[in-house]
């Protein structure tokens, strides 16, 4: 078993992600000047949840104002088309991305869901709504960063939890996209499947484990956040999986920066997930050549 | 190893679930008169697939003529909110579920969504809408009922590949909510765990099996219908899954139709994977123990 708390462990990390981990909060973009309200904000491949989470502060598409039209990834003509279809109006279009021509450059990365969206609420003006996330990400940062040894390291102590485990992601119904934005991230940096739950979930929860519980891997439940429905699920499900892990609400203000803190959290878990199992955390070189091949 | 074609196998099924199977086409409840358009369609806990389809011909709220609201299931009172919600517009609010004092009681089932779209359909007036799901199905179940001995049944062929594996959903991007829906009906009829993908599930594919490929229950990746991202996924998938599957595009006209095709094959597919397994295909007693316990 390897030693988070051992400097060569991190040796596996050789494109540096722990830099971006670290250096996040500030990262990215930023808008060069004003644009015009309102704002319309849709989103594909890499910028989808991103999209999802400024559902809070603008709909899918706006006719006048500002279009931002959210790229990366394979989109397979689909954020073209939704740029051809807003030009119809009279909105400019501005898109974000790393194809070519895009107005706003993002580099493909797996943390770029955060870069999408402070160029957005910056954008949109709302500062204060960034620094909320902000502040929270700084925080969970001091407690989640490789210094922080693993007895007081929340992010080190659930990657041994989630070793040899397929985690599922029980997460409260007001954040949207934000279970698969875990599995995405999970997969990304941490290199392991894991699942998510389809809507009306408790059904599935009694269901989905009766005919092979004894099976395959085991699964490691994640509970976010508490109320109603968490504590159904975790009745339901502490007799059916392998371990139960209740993540406690982070300290933000707001569903924005609670949804940000909780992802952070994922993606550093992820990151000593992949240094556990002696694989690279960061996929840049994986995309790239596939990107080259195939987009 | 059970055998499909042997009459034996079916005694499992104590609570009959493939009559409802077999007998899906035109049941459920029918509207007793006219709705008012405009439709606004919202649903929760087991009505959350139909009304997702709905969105092909009606929005979320409507603050004139008629709002359905969908029941069934946990919902934590998000139902009655969005009932209080609409209620404040001058739409008539019409609830359908299995809650008490509902207008229109549509029972627990794991077939449910079916019966949720068909009255809907019915009472806005769609019934070539309708009959196009109807026909569709009705072709399909005289590939996949019981009599249909195993080298003419893909359902029951598909039944023993995904047998001690966990199945993989790749749907095409224009099937909102289909994956959830093939999850939630493999959970319920055939009582087992399956995967769905994240947004900008490529780079999911790409990652997410590069740890851990050797471990646990090897995974079958469930390919529906062709097209450049399918392709994709295939290439991608082929080196990395255990097995993998094509279901070729049903014979049926428009998105709806299909989708619901695919769903009612999955079923079909799931029923007999829960006879192959020996545990009761139906979730009825189970489902309703733990309504009693904590609805």
């Amino acid at each position: 078993m390897r030693d988070l708390d051992a400097q060569e462990t991190y040796l596996a990390d050789r494109l540096g992600l722990a830099l971006d981990l670290r250096d996040l909060v500030g990262s990215g973009p930023v808008p060069q000047g004003p644009y015009a309200p309102p704002y319309g904000v849709v989103g594909f491949g890499e910028g989808w949840w991103a999209a999802q989470l400024a559902r809070d502060f603008a709909p899918e598409f706006t006719a006048r104002g500002t279009q931002f039209v959210l790229e990366g990834g394979y989109d397979f003509g689909r954020a073209a088309g939704a740029g051809l279809y807003a030009a119809l109006g009279q909105s400019e279009v501005v898109r974000l991305g790393f194809q070519e021509n895009v107005e706003v450059e993002v580099p493909s990365h797996p943390l770029s869901a955060y870069r999408y969206l402070r160029f957005l609420l910056l954008a949109t003006q709302q500062p204060e709504a960034l620094a909320r996330i902000d502040r929270a990400l700084l925080l969970e940062r001091e407690r989640l960063r490789p210094e922080v040894s693993l007895d007081k390291n929340p992010a080190k102590f659930l990657a041994y939890t989630l070793l040899e485990r397929t985690p599922l992601w029980v997460v409260p119904e007001h954040y949207p996209g934000l279970a698969q934005a875990l599995q995405q991230t999970f997969a990304r940096i941490g290199k392991s499947l894991s699942l998510t739950p389809p809507p009306s979930a408790l059904e599935f929860f009694v269901t989905g484990l009766e005919a092979r519980h004894e099976q395959g891997d085991p699964i490691a439940a994640v509970i976010l956040g508490e109320g109603e429905s968490q504590a159904y699920a975790q009745e339901i499900l502490e007799s059916r999986v392998d371990t139960l892990i209740e993540l406690p609400e982070p300290e933000a203000e707001g569903t924005l920066a609670k949804a940000l803190c909780y992802w952070y959290r994922i993606a550093w878990t992820s990151y000593y997930l992949a240094l556990l199992y002696g694989v690279e955390p960061g996929d840049w070189e994986v995309l790239h050549n596939l990107r080259r091949a195939a987009g």
